[in-house]
């Protein structure tokens, strides 16, 4: 049986261009299960596609192949990457969309597929003409390492968002982060990995969150939409393994002002993370 | 070969929600179909999501299994369940989802799953971490009575729009309904089931539809949108299950000003049903 | 193995439509694959979907039947039809539908197939409840002669935007185009086959694009849209098929006040195609 394929875009649902990765597995990788992880990333938002792409992978079966396309860059030289890490592979052009897996899977190995690009059948459509051939040929079991030559992940784009700051300030700790998701609900999804900056967050004792452009609004951290009080502001591991910030029952990105890819800043007065 | 598992959610499309339910059931029921009924509920609107799910659960094979998640109160103490019925099972926190299903179904049998929940691996996504495991074993052939103790299906919640009211009054007979759905086309569903409301509304010589806050207007009992005029109200059993008021190629609901949830009273003049 | 079934509709992806279709060939064709390919045509917009048609048919693996839904004529006389080209099956409503399928494939077969919409159990929604049962029927191996009576191609209604005209003024040549598509990204799509007239516009020394009722704008032919300078308007063959006015990381529909369904001039000065 072949391995999954799942699909990440920024393409929506409305334009066929999800339908035609769908159907061109079909017929280039017969008996692979497609499916869709979203094709609701905002146009050209890197730093989204990458949170999908890290909160998801790990919920897919083992050996999936992730064809993933946020691409402005299509046509132009960028790169082509095949990225193996925890049992899953990613195609993804190198513009950071494999990012924030690459900061959580730091031994990950990557190939570079650039050179299949060159005579595509499209100059506007390499996830259709180029790297689904490639994710077909995956699911169907060759190996990540047949598709073009090791890279080292070093050498690969990182954008900002992918690593978090902190400073020490005299009223306390700042943490530089970014809100990278605002979900239907309006919870705000931080670039804050919960599994490093879960733990010290929990135990602090004030947090104030803001973000740019915002209202400063204090935030108590919390483990379930339902422990908040209406019109209160939590911080909360969430469900996707980022730090988020939610209220019950309401959306928080209406608190905050804040909306996806605007910077943020969490400040822990007196505390030290 | 395992049963179909149908997804019914207010996730949406955008968020990586509906996807990590999707990749979780790849792995836990390889071989499953994967079926999404809808991810377009609205945020915590449970009435549409009961209506979805009555609407559509006999369109789907014998034996699947609908993991349906429309649930304000994820993370707080409301039950989950499982309920059988005509030959599928719904899996649904206890709070009016599956209402419809029950009032055309009243002798499901129903099973309390509220034990899964503790020490569930969030506490804000169940349908993924709790829900999407049971449906899995369900879709591999065992059976609900497996997965939680029995309950009386008179003591799970019933709002209100599961239950029309009628009232004779001075001029006629009122109908005291809500629109549970406005669909794309502008097509107001109402929660009246079209096997018992349909034939004495048929009947009617004349019938007012009012939504609360909207203009009276009279409406025609008619079998297509093509029977009617241009801007003509007419009332049909639609392909739902359900009465619906419609224009033919425009939105009924701007000629009533309703809104999805908004109560809506249908008077029959001298007629009663 | 069954064929796969591709769907193609108006319905959205908010109503339960689309999902009611899947379950319903989930039922009738078991194993066959389902595959999207859009439910986001604008409601009513058979140009758009003619578009979405054309542009995937050979994108899906040969076999392929694709169940094509929009029908503002739903429940009226309007014919359904199946439709053989290029190893593919179509099923659609007469109304131009599948008009550029047509277009590319004069030589395609057609059934009428509308007897079987007599007695349907739904008056208002025939691609569950006539053509779903009619595309397991295909799926599973069936002939589209075994479905209903040959019909002549040339008997199919055809839209005028199934034929862009061409015609020579004093300052140079008028090519009268239709935007069929406005995709996410602000690409607008014409009804002009990059097959006909990609080679003589390319071959343009100057271009001048103006849709009905926005500004003249020139417009360059280029292959991709990395090519193109900030705020230059691009004219290239695209990914679909089709000519598309285009700009680079911006939406060229904006720049030339362009709606889906707009009626599209393309000026060649002097030149003669």
């Amino acid at each position: 049986m072949p391995f999954p394929v799942a699909l990440l875009t920024d393409f929506g649902d409305a334009d066929p261009y999800a339908g035609q990765l769908r159907g061109t597995l079909a017929a280039l990788a017969p008996g692979a299960p497609v499916i869709d992880l979203s094709h609701g990333v905002e146009p050209f938002n890197v730093a989204q596609g990458a949170f999908f792409l890290a909160a998801s992978l790990e919920h897919f079966p083992p050996g999936t192949v992730f064809l993933a396309v946020v691409d402005p860059g299509v046509g132009g030289p960028r790169r082509l990457l095949a990225l193996a890490a925890a049992g899953r592979t990613i195609l993804a052009p190198d513009n950071g969309l494999a990012g924030l897996v690459l900061a959580r899977h730091p031994g990950a190995r990557v190939f570079d597929l650039s050179a299949h690009a060159h005579g595509a059948a499209s100059h506007t459509f390499h996830g259709r003409d180029v790297l689904a051939p490639l994710a077909a040929r995956l699911a169907r079991g060759e190996a990540p390492a047949a598709l073009g030559p090791a890279l080292d992940p070093a050498a690969l784009v990182r954008p900002g968002w992918t690593s978090p700051a902190r400073e020490a300030t005299p009223g306390g700790t700042r943490i530089l982060a970014a809100v990278i998701h605002v979900d239907r609900f309006g919870n705000c999804v931080l670039n804050l990995d919960a599994r490093t900056w879960g733990p010290p967050l929990r135990a602090a004792a004030a947090i104030v969150a803001q973000a740019a452009g915002g209202p400063a609004r204090p935030a108590r951290a919390v483990r379930a939409y339902a422990e908040l009080a209406p019109g209160e502001l939590g911080l909360l591991a969430g469900s996707q393994g980022y730090l988020e910030l939610a209220c019950n029952q309401a959306p928080a990105a209406r608190a905050l002002a804040a909306r996806c890819a605007a910077p943020l800043t969490l400040t822990l007065p007196g505390a030290h993370p």
